[in-house]
């Protein structure tokens, strides 16, 4: 009997988490103090099927392959199209923000001026950025205050004032370690009982029900309106809110996620007034999660914020009503054309909270110290682009639109190709990083399904991953009606060649089951 | 009546949180959905004094230094010597590692070498370094695997089998924002219920009872022994943990902060094998904070892994009882000669966690999608320095070794000045970044600060911070043996002004309250 268990040795770069390996002791003699049953079953029960196990099913063919390994597969390329992961899928980080960051890093840099902008291309409002901020932070590898750098929440405070005509004030803003960590703060600090609920739409991003999970709170569901480009409805919204509060769960905020995830819909301005009114009529916290805003193909993005100021204006606050609505509005560099989901930064804008409420939001953060600097550093480079005149300016440009319109070209290209694929229907693409369109499936695949033990989204998406190396997230991972089926798409894989190979797999699929 | 409360305007950057600012609509006409009674009871109970009321009001000092105000003030500038924040008190970031990030940051210097090395003093190994991380991550700004990075996993595994002379998994290595992310995570998953217990030391870092607070379980509080150095004492150990199990609290595992924080202390390695035998005896998990390990004034650093491994091939090892001893050990690149802290990186190693546990803990991290990749790529620095031979070898030697020396030395006249200061007893510095004494005070001053409503060493360290500009953390804040008083301090401050501050105000402070 081997006293040290031999666990290890080189593995190699062997992308698996640890858990799907092989345990290479079996003769276990001893208990151990945790297993599946005695841990906390609020982990054991939360979903996120984002990362889940298309997800490392999917790593797996990438190891595979990258090891030469898997001839026999019918792909020879894994594509990730299950997570908004921008710079995993060729897009181009903004020259300028990296130029920034460079520095950020090695500020000695600064001792040699010239060189950086005659030899390596760096212009004069690139080090002038990176001289403000090393003012403001003195270092990213020195921690900020709890609620991020002062003069970054100032560029967040300017930003928000010139997107919405209203001021804004940096002691409202909380930098965060991308929009999760903002969330989950928020989640933390309002979740008070087992009997707190929280209004969030179906489908939903999967981060929500997971916190409210782990939190051992309430998921109350409101439905979107798939065939109105996934548009808000409030009548429905106020339908669940009732039912819920009819057993018993104490609704305390409602979340917002626009423009959409997984949908791909863009609200208008007069959805967001409904929605607002109904907040401010049943006393709800409004958690607006606006981490797509740029992305909008359709119309303009208009902000929760400024649409609580308009109302608070208007005569529909003759009562008052609105003027201490609690409104949390959520950003994130992780997305968009900046794409630096991997710096891991945002922000939060709290407006009309008790101040007492947000000593202990305060507090909670606090805990964890400070979101990453050089992450706080990027959302100064986000919220205050350079502009017409600087240096900077053109390359920026050149670059933020050739994402934008590469982005809305392939949103277009999968959502035509997705038009031609029998029994699926799409809403048009109006916004965000994803398309979530329905697939009716036949009966046989159906059955098929369910002999190998899973839902038939799920099914779909296996199959798929298996015969195509395409992975996509399936709609039962987000949340749909009773009854219908999805899938949810990122369009950030460059080149069209992955579009076909899904339509080609699922007229073989479609024709295997009929 | 003003419908748009008027919030904001320009604040400047004034560096105060939200809260503390006097809001500007008094004329609260409605209730909110959040007031501090209603909303989770587990954060308002929570405490972090480390950035509490103290460090606020030293903030506040700071900025109004920084405006040129406070001309009153009898101190000219702050010291903070609450948080262990090396780059915010002047250290140096290593070349080296800022080097490599700022390749990371901006790739398109690799189009440019030669400038790099001829220009900028790039080694090539800074270089090769750079190009093998970004073939790992791809891009800093993609998110990695849940886990991290597999070739960073891989340099951490490497790292801890040439430390302990074990081998290691990268498949038991997760990357994590900073130790305290690995902690949270930890923590979660094993607090199962209202009954479930951590041992914690007293005094502790108080993240472990923040966390705890947070998770509504019990923080089970075992005493070190302050005139051993801050050793741990099994006896009293066994005692919590009986005590705690007669009250019907389920003890599942153990937390050592190993060198000490706030202590200053490092165990021996007979401590750490004692300790390893109650966790096996109890069955309890091992949570090893190792997070200062190469800050160690005294003897040598030894982890608790390579005390595992020594007792899983010994003779107490006969029955098998070490063999499946679940231990999680924690490191981080915020404290030591690195002190990146504001980067959030860290990782910790679990070996001998059952699966289905470990795969729970892999989807808890998945929902808050990955650590900071650039925090990942400083912890693979970290663990993979430049070795002897390497062309930046000799810079690195001279930047670590002169920051090491220069705690020692700042650890040492510390030390002195609290051996000449009456009423004040602390142990010699052997580990960490801190300085924990006793301070004895008069009755006087005890009264004094009941009669300002306040704990005597609070008072103490409130009077310091306005008299000096100094900022410590009270006893208190890490908790303390009843009817004993502690303050902690960092010795990160350059320069020796600031002891001199200290000695000065506690002789008039005794003085005053004689």
């Amino acid at each position: 009997m081997t006293r040290s268990p031999s666990l290890s040795g080189p593995m190699g770069s062997l992308p698996l988490p640890g858990f799907m390996q092989k345990r290479l002791f079996s003769e276990t003699p001893k208990v151990r103090s945790l297993d599946i049953n005695n841990i906390n079953q609020n982990v054991v029960h939360a979903q996120y099927a984002v990362r889940g196990e298309l997800a490392i099913k999917s790593e797996q063919y990438r190891a595979q392959l990258a090891k030469g390994e898997g001839k026999d597969l019918p792909f020879d390329s894994v594509i990730s199209a299950n997570i908004g992961n921008p710079q995993q899928l060729d897009q181009k980080p903004l020259t300028f923000f990296r130029q920034v960051t460079s520095i950020l890093e090695n500020p000695q840099l600064l001792e040699s001026e010239q060189v950086l902008k005659d030899s390596l291309g760096y212009k004069s409002d690139v080090i002038d950025r990176a001289k403000r901020l090393l003012k403001d932070v003195k270092s990213v590898g020195a921690y900020s205050q709890s609620q991020g750098a002062p003069g970054i929440r100032q560029s967040v405070a300017d930003f928000i004032e010139r997107r919405d005509g209203y001021p804004s004030d940096p002691a409202n803003i909380y930098l965060c370690a991308g929009a999760s960590s903002g969330v989950n703060a928020l989640m933390n600090v309002i979740c008070a009982t087992p009997q707190t609920g929280i209004l969030v739409p179906i489908p939903q991003y999967p981060l929500y029900s997971a916190t409210l999970r782990l939190m051992n709170a309430h998921m109350v569901p409101y439905y979107l309106k798939e065939d109105s480009n996934w548009a808000t409805d409030v009548g429905g919204m106020r339908e669940a809110l009732k039912e819920a509060q009819s057993k018993g769960i104490d609704v305390r905020a409602v979340v917002v996620i626009n423009p959409g995830n997984p949908t791909g819909g863009s609200l208008k301005p007069e959805d967001i007034n409904s929605v607002l009114e109904l907040a401010a009529e049943e006393k709800l916290v409004m958690i607006a999660d606006e981490v797509y805003q740029t992305n909008v193909f359709e119309g303009e993005f208009q902000s929760f914020k400024k649409g609580l100021r308009d109302l608070q204006k208007s005569e529909k606050n003759s009562d008052g009503r609105f003027d201490n609505m609690e409104l949390a509005s959520l950003h994130s560099i992780s997305k968009g054309m900046v794409g630096e989901c991997g710096h891991r930064g945002g922000y939060y804008e709290m407006v009309g909270f008790d101040s007492e409420v947000v000593a202990q939001i305060y507090k909670f953060v606090s805990i964890m110290l400070c979101a990453p600097v050089i992450g706080q550093c990027l959302v100064d480079c986000m919220v205050k682009p350079p502009v017409e005149g600087e240096p900077s300016y053109p390359l920026y440009r050149e670059e933020y639109d050739g994402i934008f319109n590469g982005l809305r070209k392939r949103a277009n290209a999968l959502y035509e190709a997705f038009a031609q694929m029998e029994g699926v229907e799409c809403q048009s693409p109006q916004g965000s990083m994803y398309l979530f369109p329905t697939i009716h499936l036949p009966e046989k695949a159906v059955k098929a399904a369910k002999e190998a033990g899973k839902n038939a989204d799920d099914f779909y998406c296996l199959e798929l991953l298996d015969a195509t190396g395409i992975c996509i997230v399936p709609g039962s991972g987000f949340g749909q009606k009773e009854g219908t089926l999805h899938f949810r798409t990122t369009f950030l894989a460059p080149g069209t060649d992955w579009v076909s190979r899904i339509v080609g797999f699922h007229k073989k699929f479609m024709d295997k089951h009929r």
